[in-house]
């Protein structure tokens, strides 16, 4: 990695740390963006008034902080393992449990390739229910609770402003099953966040090598990188080689929660024959993943076999990976469904390590013509069905959505999701509201993640330029990271999370003051916006080239005041 | 220009003409893209069935005929002056009439600049209504009207798809007032296009150099750049030298509307002295303008100088460069703005050209928390009032708007602009829904412009990435426009549009059955897809690198078929 250009580009902002209360040892780390004064000219003299400083949500982790060295070979610091064993309800395995873990672990020809420190996992002690939601039922708060809670609060407290999100709140939402704070025991790198449509709206972003593209380096390199501009979680989608490895590299460096989609790997082992997928193999891949520290996985079990003919109809059929695999396994063996059938003993594994479900949504349109058609809503019951089952056995869960949906039809799917799942929080791809832009489609889908986001999802996965035409590389990253931030904040703005616009407001007074490098500071790519002002050639002073001196409106703006104040 | 790089972005589709029914004459361009049919394997045997080609609606004029021969020195073919003279009621004059223009024309120094074959202006006969509303009013259906009629259904006819737009429906729509046909008679190389919420959403595109930057070469340059990419009008915001020199070179070989806002130019003719701005010289502006054949003029008359002090209370004062012009101008007289003084003056010059008016909206906010404030709103009342005065003396007229609104503040908008502003046509810039992008401000707008469009927005003004930063290059201009293509198409599959739809179905067909050349031949920016598609070294067949053959979705959902055969 270019260690050089990462540091420059946090160089805007200085990491800073707010600290418990109920837990005096939680330190949340934030991008705290320092201002220059407002200058005002008062009776022929230059009056500096301080501006307060703006704290950003920071999802960088230690990457962020000059006073942690980082050294992936090691991975970040286990910060929240004390909090973990604190608890005295898990217990250290003396050996990894899965059959795969153990025969990569002892093939030596992969030694070359391995992240060397790894620890034993944590599982629940035997009876012991050890997830966020089974303590938040049990009304306890925990240090993850009160984490997030100042964590969503951001500048609040500083500017004195009224918030209903405390630890409590926190606490009922993860309770009631509207929030899911996904933390596997055996992640304990990863800094508590919530997803929930009370909190403000994540963003997850994917990496992952297919069969012949990139290395596990480059991979850990996009983790880190998409950290870095603001993706709240971080799914790896590999299929390729060597896909345990290079799991453990990105979660022992990953600050922020990891999801997966083991049906995926579950395909590799059984060299991509569908036909050969089994109860027996998936569950391996589960407690494999579970012990590396997974937090999320998701599990398409809403695919039923007396549904999937209901996509016959469709002009673009099945467009989730795991939801044709699991389709085809259905019809190949003319059967149930293993993972609907196997629900059950799915939560009672993921209890164990507090890994929370994401209901993959198999039958999702894939074009604006299939968009809330009978297969994507026949699913959608399903999936209200298997997250009270998984709630019963205390399995945090949320519900993923679409797509391809047109503007006017994305209303009815976040109504039907919210009464049909329960409240549970949803977790949409987009949606892309037309077919008709590849190699624009981040921004098709922010469209709809906008919208959606202000309508209740929780957590939108991002799209990047290359959706449709070929993986992204890191610019795509960056690009799509910074696109569904966008549409976050939106959603946040106009559901009015407490404080949320108070960004906008300082970035606003710094461009109306002619504060540049303010207003660069305080937006969500300052590399970008210093690099387009630069192209400009800009002259210096209260105007720019961009309409020259005579026709800045913001100057002539702030020259009114003084024409008004000589009336 | 690059003629070869023009020819190869054209390649993907070919130049076709629908006929007029009512005027047979009339010959409407489009984009044709011939499709490759679909191949099944039916026992044993390949089997193609045809796709019927797909019409799109086409902004590029002759550039993409390539039978036309472009000569920029020449400029366009004048199609619609055998329209104009036909109907008997302008006069062509035996000299321009501006004070300026003759100055400008008598200046020997500028030979070199000049476009060579200007034409004498034409305007109304003594006594004459020759505006489209006029004839609209007076029950007349003219070959613009039909003109639009059929560019705006595009793929109805062929594939018998019910359409309310017909000739009559365009008049009836324009006699409201709830639609605007800008076609100064002027501007016979003009294709005739319509704003109005019951017809395809429309984007602006603005181009124009400022004091030091862009020559006249570079901004036609970038004019047919943006016809090419599907810019439906085109603002020349020039501010520098010569611009009436620039303006002609545009607007000859320019084959949308053009708009441009008459103050900037008279405020050049002040040496950028707001105080010597008068009634006069804006006056001679006009005309000049008329009769060199700009479509529409944006006129700031909706600033009174009793509301200038509502924009004291805000962030970010008043951003728009008319609003803050006109503002001025008010304050340092103590006088009532002679724009919204002469209203009923400047609608009498323009009725004789037929210049539509777009209602400048100078005190539109410049950032979220300025959104839907009494300024803002004071203004827009007063809009309300001048466009009755506007279709009384038969001009055309449509109303500006913001800026910066949040998602939750976008719909007062819409709903108050309808009622108090009499249904005339709403053109917005996006509105951005955040303040804190710079550098990806045409995303954070399209998400605004895309829901205001659905609530009923007729045209929307572009965006570009360099927004706030500094002045769009070639590339930026190509991202802005198609950024707002898809806000626009976004907004007409959800409107409902007859036939939209269609390109999206045919695309995503093309998707799921591996055509990939048709898919890009379909899309918004078919080289900037096939770009992106070579950079991931694809392998051919019914797979990609993406997910590479175990992993597609599209090609399992595929192969589903086969397997329920088989039972």
């Amino acid at each position: 990695m270019d260690k050089e250009q990462d540091k420059k580009a946090y160089a805007h902002a200085e990491k800073a740390y707010m600290h418990g209360t109920m837990f005096p040892y939680i330190k949340v780390g934030m991008q705290k963006v320092n201002l220059t004064p407002t200058v005002n000219i008062v009776n022929g003299e230059k009056v500096a008034t301080p501006n307060a400083p703006v704290y950003i949500y920071d999802t960088s982790g230690p990457f962020s902080d000059p006073d942690i060295e980082i050294d992936l070979k090691k991975g970040l610091p286990r910060m929240r393992e004390s909090w973990i064993t604190g608890r005295g309800d898990v217990e250290q395995l003396p050996s990894i449990t899965s059959e795969y873990g153990k025969m990569r672990r002892d093939d030596k020809s992969l030694n070359h390739l391995r992240f060397e420190h790894i620890a034993l996992p944590y599982r629940a002690k035997a009876g012991k229910a050890i997830t966020q939601m089974a303590y938040a039922k049990a009304g306890i708060v925990t240090p993850e609770m009160e984490y997030v809670a100042i964590r969503e609060n951001m500048n609040c407290k500083e500017l004195g402003i009224e918030t209903h999100i405390t630890p409590e709140f926190v606490r009922d939402e993860i309770a009631a099953g509207r929030a899911v704070l996904p933390a596997n025991i055996n992640h304990p790198e990863s800094e508590p966040m919530i997803i929930g449509r009370n909190f403000l709206v994540k963003i997850n972003t994917n990496i992952g090598n297919s069969a012949t593209t990139s290395s596990i380096d480059e991979e850990v390199e996009k983790a880190v990188w998409s950290c870095k501009w603001g993706g709240d979680t971080l799914m790896d989608l590999s299929t390729g080689a060597n896909i345990h490895e290079t799991r453990e590299w990105i979660i022992r460096n990953c600050p922020v929660p990891v999801g997966t989609v083991p049906i995926y790997q579950a395909l590799e082992k059984v060299n991509g024959k569908v036909e050969d997928l089994s109860w027996e193999i998936y569950k391996d891949t589960l407690i494999e993943q579970c012990e590396q520290g997974v937090d999320y996985f998701t599990i398409h079990a809403g695919i039923r076999r007396q549904n999937v003919h209901l996509a016959d109809k469709r002009l673009c059929g099945i467009v989730s990976r795991g939801g044709s695999i699991m389709s085809k396994w259905c019809l190949m063996h003319d059967k149930e469904s293993f993972l609907y059938e196997h629900f059950n003993d799915i939560c009672d594994i993921l209890a164990q390590y507090d890994v929370a479900i994401s209901l993959g949504d198999g039958l999702r349109p894939g074009c604006i013509q299939d968009a809330n058609d009978e297969a994507q809503f026949a699913e959608l019951d399903t999936m209200g069905e298997l997250v009270l089952r998984a709630w019963d056995k205390n399995v945090q869960a949320f519900i993923e959505g679409p797509g391809h949906v047109p503007l006017h039809k994305i209303k009815e799917n976040m109504e039907r999701q919210i009464s049909h799942c329960h409240n549970a929080p949803f977790y949409t791809l987009g949606p892309l509201v037309t077919d008709i832009a590849p190699g624009y489609d981040h921004i098709t889908s922010a469209i709809g993640a906008a919208q959606i986001g202000w309508l209740g999802t929780a957590m939108l996965c991002y799209v990047t330029p290359k959706e449709h035409l070929g993986l992204p590389n890191k610019e795509d990253v960056r690009v799509g990271v910074i696109t569904y931030k966008i549409a976050a904040h939106a959603a946040d703005l106009a559901k009015g999370h407490p404080g949320a616009q108070i960004r906008d407001n300082a970035l606003s007074k710094a461009r109306y003051e002619f504060r540049w490098r303010d207003q660069f500071h305080l937006s969500l790519d300052p590399d970008r916006a210093l690099e387009y002002f630069n192209e400009g050639r800009h002259t210096d002073g209260e105007y720019c080239t961009m309409c020259g001196p005579n026709f800045c409106a913001m100057k002539l703006s702030r020259d009114l005041k003084n024409v008004e104040g000589k009336e």
